[in-house]
């Protein structure tokens, strides 16, 4: 049964990293004593260790041992043995060459269906969609392809973020992006502001925390859907 | 002899399509009657035929003649014939897809180096860098390379923006964005932003309109450049 967490971000304004999260992440590793991090999407270009270190203090909080891929020499056994996953956030571009460069996608994909608890910030949420399509991140390195885990038969746009209705600003805003995805593509998005987690037992998808989210599909206008709403129409 | 404007916007706040930048442009495309339009990037995914009919509109202001590229058959040929070309703005990703499924981008390189005067707004102004990883759009295709024109030696960040510093939104700003281009790429990035454009003319590469730009070198602070400083020194 599929038990995973899909958050924004890591972090609110003003609070420290993952603190908003921790009582939900210590009921959903509640049967992990050590969780296997994947620090490849290396925000602000920081190190697999230096990132991983940082992660490390996070989870002491709840008494969890953190275990960075990069320690292991056979990463795809590091993954089949985890008895939990955290992947964070940072450049989804640089996340995802990572994982196919160590050929992890389709063994990731198997273990979380398979019922390993996964949780994902930022790019280690964006993942969890069918592509990394909706990223606000910058092509920084060149992936292989833009497929992703697919954990969700839809995309994420962590970090949604509603337009400043008094900027003067001409770059596109965010729904207008996701807008010219839907001119391209047909899967739905799902726009997860930070604050907002999807919560998903086996074939429910809850969406948590204080705020709506915001549904766009191809040719219909977005939806806001309130916290508590179960995901799992959308495909 | 290259013949270049490269502008960080077409469109500045509360004006009309390409306003600002008339003048300029009636000095650009003195010597061209007609100027060949690629309309690829299709903001909002209009299509072609309704993006070069806005484009029509606006250049009919300075009674220059604007036909489509995908009105050519031979695309190529339309490009070598061309007087002058605008690549005009949209998504980076579509338009670099759309550029190397017509196998134009080094046909394209050739007349722009060789003389042909070329105007490129936003994600027209993106391609004229050495690749398109420093674009602000978001991945809706998947294009075959990331490598691009390469008219000027390094990368262009259009509608480059200045963190908010009131903002609560915990997502990367342009600036860390670009700081994690450089954990991986040794390119300088030029931040551009709205109202500024380089008028390259042979070797000398002149920043003009009111603002200063802001330079991004690997290992190195930000500098801010003043207008009408000759950038050719950066590579």
């Amino acid at each position: 049964m599929k038990n995973i967490l899909i958050a924004s971000t890591s972090t609110l304004a003003n609070e420290n990293y993952l603190d908003y999260l921790l009582p939900e992440l210590q009921l959903h590793f509640q049967n992990c004593n050590t969780i296997l991090f994947i620090p490849y999407a290396r925000p602000g270009g920081i190190s697999h260790k230096e990132y991983t270190a940082m992660v490390r203090l996070a989870f002491a909080k709840i008494n969890k041992e953190i275990i960075g891929i990069h320690e292991f020499e056979n990463t795809k056994l590091a993954v089949k043995k985890a008895e939990g996953i955290f992947t964070g956030g940072g450049n989804t571009f640089v996340l995802v060459s990572q994982l196919y460069k160590n050929n992890l996608m389709e063994t990731l994909t198997d273990v979380v269906k398979n019922g390993t608890p996964y949780f994902g910030t930022s790019a280690g949420s964006n993942i969890c969609g069918l592509t990394m399509q909706t990223t606000n991140d910058m092509p920084i390195v060149y992936p292989p392809s833009f497929q992703t885990l697919g954990l969700v038969p839809f995309n994420l746009n962590p970090h949604y973020l509603d337009p400043d209705t008094t900027s003067t600003h001409m770059g596109e805003t965010r729904e207008t992006r996701i807008k010219e995805y839907h001119a391209f593509n047909t899967v739905p998005v799902l726009g997860l502001r930070e604050g907002s987690w999807l919560d998903i037992k086996g074939d429910s998808i809850t969406l948590k925390g204080n705020l709506t989210a915001r549904l766009f599909r191809q040719n219909q206008s977005p939806e806001e859907l309130e916290s508590g709403t179960d995901l799992s129409f959308v495909k």
